[in-house]
């Protein structure tokens, strides 16, 4: 069998049937690294159409890894997704904490989900600067609640919560602030997306 | 804002919408759990027809995690998805080696990628009786061959690279073969679709 098996030629092959495909739609620029990165990731070209990107949130997220931010993820999958050695090079960290003992036990007590209480959490976090959420719509309603609470004020938020029960809604709730976002309209999102936004932001930072 | 805070409500809500919207194309039975997991982590119904089950696939899965079977992941994206607190108390174990320091020396040695040499390791590890790449086509060409050269026999393969360079015709090669297996045809899939398979296999088994 026949087929390429240099690493650096895969993603370069890749990336260039992305722009060829996208044909008009194509986007250039720092959004169009985000975008196609999240198309490289699903094989989704929907992903051009329901990516909203805040006017500040490229520049905003690129700054705060720049100046050594922390990330927090709300699943794990997404911090295996992440270049986690180029994060760290510049100064930052990525941090889950829904599978910490005292987030499990808050989350038992209180009849929520864990998802909820881990973020509540990382909002006492100074060092975190972005919030990448790729799974869980109420620790996206959650984020909401405490940043109109004055409680935590993100560079930016990854919102990508992936999903038929309170995903759509919670994405165009974020969308509603005035804090940097990038946002997947509708049910599509996901951990992968998530990680692919994040590491777009550090191949550019 | 009033959402479901509740964890296992979410969830069911989340299958009874993808139920009642596969409508006269809903699958039941254990290619159904398969099938509407995948959509519940994707929210992509085009899984519906792309996803193709051999029809010894799904017990032989199960029978080899029962048994204790360990699992082979291509990322640690996958890993990092799957329910390994149900596996290991089935006996199993999942495992991944990309990030092993003789697999990178052995992979710049040959210009080719970790994926390919991280899967030839693991074929020499008998306790591994199912194969789930998500996203590294090259490391299902080389499970092909390895098959056909009589070195490994999987119980099952979980075959869904995602991608745009090899990821179909690496998917239409392990179609060919007599092998259990579960594939997602052309380009979409993933390691959040293997992670799907995998624990829709562990909830079942």
């Amino acid at each position: 069998m026949d087929y390429i098996k240099v690493p650096g030629e895969i993603e370069k092959g890749s990336f260039e049937i992305i722009s060829k495909e996208l044909g008009d739609k194509d986007i250039t620029g720092l959004e169009g690294a985000v975008v196609k990165r999240i198309i490289h990731t699903t094989a989704d070209f929907e992903y051009r159409d329901i990516t909203l990107v805040h006017p500040d949130a490229i520049h905003a997220g690129i700054r705060a890894i720049k100046a050594g931010g922390s990330i927090y993820a709300d699943t794990s999958m997404i911090m295996a997704g992440v270049n986690k050695k180029r994060l760290s090079s510049l100064g930052g960290e990525i941090l889950n904490h829904v599978h910490d003992e005292d987030v499990a036990k808050k989350a038992k007590e209180l009849g929520i989900t864990r998802s909820m209480v881990a973020l509540e959490k990382a909002c006492t976090n100074s060092d975190i600067k972005i919030f990448a959420i790729g799974n869980a719509p109420t620790a996206l309603f959650m984020l909401k609640k405490l940043i109109e609470e004055g409680k935590v004020k993100p560079d930016l938020i990854i919102g990508v919560p992936v999903g038929f029960v309170g995903a759509a809604e919670s994405k165009d709730e974020i969308a509603k602030l005035d804090v940097p976002y990038i946002i997947t309209k509708g049910r599509k999102g996901g951990s992968p997306v998530a990680a692919a936004i994040i590491n777009a932001l550090l191949y550019n930072a």
